[in-house]
């Protein structure tokens, strides 16, 4: 054992094995999404900067799917099904055979507070290495009301007393407990177990581990964090907060680092948005996992973007639609009502107008018309849309693939392309204009015609 | 007369005479919408809810188009027009005819406050039940200045103290008069009568009742009402609290009821917007009047949906603009720039780009390609188009209605089709290709020509 | 000299030489844009209605494009470049060739706080007029932690005093010291020679004139101005507070003024947007510079509008983009995946479905059908569009400029137009629909099979 926290080994328990009652949701409500990621897996990411060795997961409902979801490079897990639900206690022993194996710090956290960062369990865990056998992490609240209160006193954690048993003087205590904490891994199991259900609903409570430690004549002590940090989801609402909140946290870091946004409540960001510097967004802009962007690039409103990756001084919007594989070149412009899904857009390139492009190269400086359409699929196969730089695709064009279209190259606007457009040729594939003089009465004279007999019908 | 409030008949006498002059409207404030429904019509509903018998509107403004939002399936109504505006008692007394007609209990309540519940409206009609003769609805509130103070004791309403009017400990109390009061319809016009104008304005306030009836040694008690259900409306900035109030209310409602919402507060719903379990809306998402979505819906960002069915495992959007009549099937998929209108998109069927679909039905698993278009409109009528099931229309096709596309059939992309394609059959309607090699470069350079023409024409 | 400000001439300065580090950004703070403007450029606004006769900016980092950025018709400016950072004494005694030459009122002001209003500035000009030498623009707030308080008593200003040096007494006042202040423009000068350095960091900060003022048996005192107004911005989240302020500030007075918006929070304006009375703008909606909106116009949302001007009782959107020169006839509709730019939309005419008309003419009551789309680029140059009146463009028509459409005339769905169609013309340019019968079953099987190889290959 040693007090230099980096040395040593720490199992997680993270406790997952609610019914998620109140979600109404046909899933655990840990595999709930939190900026576009599983809320346990946000857990879990914590847990990882934390240093943790190991992940002892306690389950019940939906437990394979929320071992993937919990899945993470690096940090191997056990699964434990917890098949009564007699109290946190009770679900932590869940874990024994994990804890058995023996480990310096034991972190018992929830998988439904998934905006927990490091901070606090480094902080546990540093507590359990200068000594400390339990390590209540606890916040600071307005409105204590319902919570149980950390009694302390020289820097020692007296008791959790339940908002029920406590006096008017302990209801004054602001500094709450968050339910997660760290106690010593070689001591673990001795003390939970010697927890009791002497209580009205007849349940283990973990909490009950400050009273039972401290009768051993072992020390616990509390560390804080940001009651952000500890906000816990029952329900969609809540669900609906720790977005809220997460999104708050992360834009904000963004904009410190140099990002512009006009309306930052107005922009949502994935777990793995990164935006670079001088970048601006405007309001109303929806970032989809997998998304870079480098910097100078302008992002106009109403711009959904996943799986994107957009260069330097590119102009991504009005109404663009990124989706998986769409690359863009430096100083590319794609916009108003513009889709790309799996396409490189070359530097200078510009599709700019009701366009859809799918699995294409577009070479550098060429300019796609508005209304142009990569005919890409047959139905049953996918296939790619190759034109070159410097290029010039006319307007209302349907290129068909798989087809070519060369460096230089110009198709006139309104064809279909099914051939492949050698590089300077010009290709035309549209028929030729003829006017009817004066047809346009006749037409308008039938079509009145067929209205009022329609009309004549319907009496 | 009986202690049962479902025995007993009620009338409503909703005050909406008002000039509306802070509104700047070309209409009557009680005409505007909250939840694209006229805020009048929520009071009515909430009346109905309440079980009331009947309503006497008493109108000013634009009283013929008041009394058409008013209108509520099972609740008749009478319109008593206000010439004069003497105060509120004055403005009640216009329907002493509806009044005079004998009711066990008189509602009265204001046309703009559209945030009201039955709830209320129910604890003030069971006071009556219970004995008392005046009923006033009261609210609490932080910050209660300017507000009249509501003087209790013993269950008891003693008075009604205006602000100004109020010594200094009366203007501690919280406890405020909401306006809204139900009175004993057996001597509601013999009290409000009775009412003098002996102040400053010379004018008839309907509070002065409490005063009337303790007078008459009657009883006047008060039920109270959350303070947001008896926000009013009197500029077009609170009319956008109002409905930011009453969309905040909806949207809990529905994530309570198992509807996620990654950001709540960018989904703006109708009054009548019905949403399935399990359904997922993304931010930024308008629904419009008329729609139900159905369970393990998928709604992404950026959707317009109005009067349309969208059937359960669909998806919609991003970019969806569904109007009225668009029903879309179990599993079918909508998105990226495309509107659908009055047309049925068929289980698994897929409209997935920059396509209008008008007046259509479309079959089960057929694949709508991108940028698709039914020709529907002649300038003066509207015609039907028909596609089987498992059929395939190529990108960029124009579909001239009347016309019918068979199951399994296959339409090139960039046809204009305007015959019928029997089923199986494939369909061209396009131009053939025709290469012309080198000829861009004379083209770059004449359009060059015409440029520097231009240019040296400008100078 | 006068105590009438009017008749008096007043010189500001505008402090706008901050390195603005903590932004990240590749130019000055000042030039980030609130409102679609450069910050700077609502400070000389504000200014401007102040009435004032000069400007002198003190700049740094970008002082040529600040320069620029402060430009206004009416305001002359001349310019000085700070090269040390001394404190803001020393920073405006980079402009004391401008003071020199002397002025009744000298206000100085920060190029970074852009919420800043003529009324304060007035009060303070006000206050010099009527005989104080120095006038300090305070502010109240509730929690005023860090910043100087305002030391006042029967109307003078006594001093300003540091948080870190105030008493427990002085530590309760609530009123600040905004920064911005009026100075007697004959005595400015020799007031600022006489401010000292000897202070912790050995800076010379101008809050000392009020000292130095006063123990020369001169007058100072302060006026308040709303905290909002003096909000400062040294961040980019900072920044997104001030443009969330200034929105706040605008959508009230314009819903106020008879604008509806049923989410105010959604909809973001221009510095220069002008929207008439009983216009209703529905969420997220998005105005860029130069719009106006004439009244009784229906804005839907995802709009997304600019440099655009909109006539009375016209419908854009949902899903519009307006590009500068987009002008809309009264009764126009626009919607739907559409974009305008550099054309007019004639009186009652449509153009509703995903099209892009670019230099372009459209007359009144014509019929743009869906998908149709201007092709108003040749690579190089830009070329016009011209259609009549009542004119009919049936749906995925390409319109190859230069060309025109006459009154009247019909184009058939999925034409490419090139030559001119004349009045009560029908032009058709499309190709003749062949179907081979039973063919989509081979073309199946074909495409089955390819699937087949390309998985074998991989395999």
């Amino acid at each position: 054992m040693t007090a230099d926290r980096t040395k040593r080994n720490c199992l997680a328990v993270i406790l997952a094995a609610g019914e998620s009652t109140r979600m109404k949701s046909s899933q655990s409500k840990v595999l709930h999404p939190v900026a576009n990621r599983p809320m346990i897996a946000h857990v879990v990411d914590a847990l990882a900067k934390a240093g943790i060795s190991e992940i002892a997961l306690v389950l019940g409902r939906d437990a394979e799917k929320v071992e993937a979801a919990a899945r993470n490079a690096g940090v191997a897990s056990t699964v434990h099904i917890q098949t009564e639900r007699l109290g946190t206690a009770h679900a932590v022993l869940a874990a024994r055979q994990a804890i058995a194996r023996g480990y310096d710090d034991v972190l018992v956290v929830f998988g439904d507070t998934p905006l927990i960062t490091e901070t606090p369990l480094i902080a546990a865990r540093d507590g359990l290495a200068k000594g400390a056998d339990v390590v209540v992490i606890g916040f600071k609240t307005a409105d204590p009301t319902g919570y149980g209160r950390l009694i302390t006193e020289n820097g020692e954690l007296l008791a959790i007393r339940e908002h029920k048993d406590a006096s008017e003087a302990e209801r004054a205590i602001t500094y709450c407990n968050g339910g997660l904490m760290a106690i010593d891994g070689r001591k673990a199991l001795d003390l939970i177990d010697r927890i009791g259900n002497a209580n009205a609903k007849g349940e283990y409570y973990l909490t009950d581990i400050v009273e039972v430690v401290r009768a051993a004549g072992g020390r616990a002590i509390a560390v804080e964090a940001p009651e952000e940090e500890l906000t816990g989801c029952n329900t969609r609402a809540e669900l609906a907060v720790i977005e809220r909140l997460w999104q708050q946290r992360r834009r904000h870091e963004m904009m410190i680092d140099g990002v512009s946004m006009i309306a930052p409540e107005t922009v949502f960001l994935s777990f793995d948005t990164r935006i670079g510097r001088d970048v601006t967004i405007e309001p109303n802009v929806v970032f989809g996992p997998g998304v870079t962007v480098e910097s100078g690039a302008l992002i106009h409103s109403f711009s959904h973007i996943e799986g994107a990756h957009v260069s330097a001084d590119a102009e991504v919007g009005p109404y663009a639609r990124l989706r998986p594989g769409a690359n863009l070149g430096e100083g590319a412009k794609v916009g108003n009502f513009t889709e790309i899904k799996k396409a490189e857009i070359g530097p200078g390139a510009k599709v700019n107008h009701l366009s859809y492009i799918g699995d294409a190269f577009i070479g550098a400086h060429t300019n796609v018309g508005a209304g142009t359409i990569t005919c890409n699929y047959d139905g049953i196969n996918k296939f790619v849309t190759r034109i070159g730089e410097n290029a010039f695709i006319g307007s209302n064009t349907a290129l068909v693939a798989p087809v070519s279209v060369g460096n230089g190259a110009y198709v006139a606007s309104g064809s279909v392309i099914t051939a492949d457009v050698p590089d300077d040729a010009v290709a035309f594939g549209r028929a030729r204009q003829e006017n009817k003089e004066g047809r346009a009465v006749l037409i308008r004279e039938r079509n009145q015609a067929i209205k009022n007999a329609k009309k004549k019908a319907a009496e």
